[in-house]
């Protein structure tokens, strides 16, 4: 028996980035959680128009996705929480660049994608930017053989049902493989 | 230093879901993990237009949304290696419908969304299905206070990077309050 929620989204946890964007030129990061993956090569940012950011991902046509490690939370929930109109929130952070020369990205996030916006589709109260990627950087740290490892990139897992954030948990099972035992 | 590792996506994990469709009038269930949330009340698919279950999508324009368990991984696991088009996955599961006639979904995820679809973005391999959530439904047990709670939940994360299933780790913080601690 399945008890009926409404219009309730449940497609959690979804993984918090900061978005870095040129504004009237200077950097800016905000913190959404409410992204994708579309194909194997790009990303979507679902981002209420209100939000300062957005004019310059329009204007520029570029932005990052940095991911933030859960050490990093509080500074990660401070740029969701307080608008680039009032505060310099690049302030906290370095800023380096890479081939684009619009889509500042933070030193202190372990990973870094560079992105082209490709494609802008209307909602009516938020723009979904869809961004190709044109280069990533990490740490080494984060390498695992050669590999991003997320177990070592700790990234800050967003709930909307309950307002939290989590880490990532154990890994359970190899993808694309545990399945086979179910082919006869 | 950071180090470049060209174009890597890394924006994981996602959570893997079993999409329901009907293709050919029949319910068809394929694990993917290629998805985001645009805004509040909408979900997106990113879907290799080679599947099986993309034709279902089109011609009826609804489709479902089922969240497994960690319990599950193995059936989920199977439904992303096994195309419909030689297999009957949904014997695997009980179907039941909502509001939406075509939409099937899995009873034995404990979260479900039916969903309309609202629009489909062109990319070169892949059709990107863009769904309006019109109604939610879930099993008791996953309820903490009327709230669904992702820790009974337990969905099954998905990591590109290491081909792997992680399940959610440890809650760390409150969103959209530990940062106010930065707010001078």
């Amino acid at each position: 028996m399945k008890i009926e929620l409404g219009v309730k989204n449940c497609l959690y946890p979804l993984p918090t980035i900061l978005v870095g964007a040129l504004v009237n030129e200077k950097p800016n990061y905000i913190a959404i959680a409410h992204v994708g993956i579309m194909d194997p090569e790009s990303v979507s940012l679902g981002m209420n128009k209100l939000h300062f950011t957005n004019s310059g991902i329009k204007a520029n046509k570029t932005f990052s996705v940095n991911i933030p490690s859960t050490k990093l939370v509080k500074e990660t929930d401070y740029c969701g929480l307080v608008s680039g109109k009032n505060k310099n929130k690049a302030d906290m952070f370095k800023t380096f660049y890479g081939k684009l020369e619009t889509a500042p990205m933070i030193e202190q996030c372990s990973i870094n994608m560079e992105c082209e916006l490709i494609k802008t589709v209307d909602f009516p109260n938020h723009d979904i930017f869809m961004g190709k990627i044109v280069n990533t950087y990490c740490d080494q740290a984060v390498l695992s053989d050669g590999i991003v490892d997320l177990e070592k990139v700790q990234p800050i897992l967003f709930v909307m049902n309950n307002r939290s954030y989590y880490g990532i948990g154990k890994r359970i099972a190899k993808a694309w493989d545990i399945g086979k035992d179910l082919i006869k």
